[in-house]
């Protein structure tokens, strides 16, 4: 199947323009998976509270329905971030969606610096989807959002729930993630497909630089596809999600069958 | 304080010429810390049980009073793997000694390919030590052998018992530790000592050949120190160990901290 990656510069709190944006990015989209960054039409560092609940959405909103109108003309699950407006806070959400709806959300686990006066912490831990290819072949999608990346423990929670892929929208600001994220994917053999964004955004007098650089990766570790720091556009890759779920490491280990959660400590 | 890593190529199964030839290596050596690879004076692929009997020790055994003797002698505080001999079998494991004797052993966790026909798995968890460098300043100091990085769970647990370094002894032969290296410093804002061999061995027409590239790494995640693929000799580096205790990452996180165990699967 293909993976495609999106990665550009969202206008701060310009909902509208954003998502045409994105229409034009992804007119001739060609993928079964396409991965969005995080909050990719809201905008990420808010200047206050009423900003972010200017843009914040229900998970059935303009940017959701949005989602999966091109989830239906594109015939591609698609993986994007939104900032969730619910009965109990925002939280910063990514929706999956697939040509037949939602098929679930993902609420951030780890919040990033100033985000956690804004939002609330993720409450759904880490969820596996089912999903399909265009050609109906089933696999399982992993979600986590941004900073999540920095504890092995996000990927690996994915990973033991069954995940095959890994989307990790993201407004990367740090310089590590680029080269952890191989890591991430061959610790766990998995596939991961980071979408980030580039662009800057200013609150408070502080300049946020995103890092672009977003990338792909297999369960061996290897990039398949990758951006500079300012590239814009989309990048495709072909992989096979089933590759993933052969755990083997030589004729006597098994990455998961080797684990020995007896030892390990959680806390 | 200073770290040093000694890399070198052990000649199977002949203890006396390895401790000798270890004896010339480290004859001026000026460190607090210095790691010494896997089975260092053992050799590793062994062709039979046989051959790994005829080396395993117990931990006062030949190996174990000559690194005892090194440490007192050079003042520095030396983790160094050997084929520790036990009533429940032989395991592959990695000795602490300060001057003052032996501080405690580690026994392999996760045993890598033909390692499982010959060796225990480790019964001891991952344990952390007390020692102190030259100037009596007290740090603590964790052991992984190996095979052990793949496992992010291996440091993580280190790092959570209070680990500042993390000595990892190795006998590498497979291309990725390298490169994951500083993503296991980083993502425990710990410092990592990998010190691993060089050369070849043949069991049963089967060659390993050691991948040597050593290397010392830092809470951020920076290479401090590393060999080449064939290097021979100790290379050293200096670090201050309670660096690692600020897991602080922006004003609003902290790498602890912010984990949420609650949510983590760990099987």
């Amino acid at each position: 199947m293909k993976g495609a990656i999106l990665q550009y510069d969202p206008a701060y709190l310009d909902v509208e323009r954003n998502l045409a944006a994105v229409d034009g990015l992804i007119d001739s989209l060609d993928a079964d998976l396409l991965v969005l960054p995080e909050l990719f039409a809201a905008g990420y560092f808010f200047k206050s509270s009423e900003d972010l609940r200017s843009v914040a959405e229900t998970a059935d909103g303009r940017t959701v329905e949005q989602l999966k109108a091109w989830s239906r003309d594109k015939n591609a699950v698609i993986v994007a971030g939104f900032p969730e407006l619910t009965a109990s806070g925002i939280y910063n959400s990514a929706a999956v969606v697939s040509p037949q709806g939602l098929v679930g959300v993902y609420r951030k686990v780890h919040l990033f610096y100033r985000e956690k006066e804004l939002f609330q912490p993720g409450d759904l831990g880490f969820p596996v989807f089912d999903v399909k290819d265009r050609n109906g072949e089933p696999y399982r999608l992993g979600v986590m959002i941004c900073f999540d990346w920095y504890f092995p423990e996000s990927a690996r929670s994915l990973a033991l729930s069954g995940a095959d892929v890994i989307a990790h929208p993201s407004n990367l600001v740090r310089k590590d993630c680029p080269r952890s994220m191989p890591i991430r994917a061959l610790e766990n053999h998995v596939f991961t497909v980071t979408a980030n964004r580039v662009g800057g955004e200013e609150s408070d007098g502080e300049l946020l630089t995103f890092i672009g650089q977003s990338l792909a990766c297999d369960p061996a570790g290897e990039v398949l596809c990758s951006f500079t720091r300012e590239g814009v556009g989309v990048e495709t890759f072909s992989f096979d999600p089933k590759t993933s779920r052969n755990r083997d490491i030589t004729a006597t280990n098994n990455l998961f069958g080797d684990r020995r959660a007896e030892v390990y400590r959680l806390a």
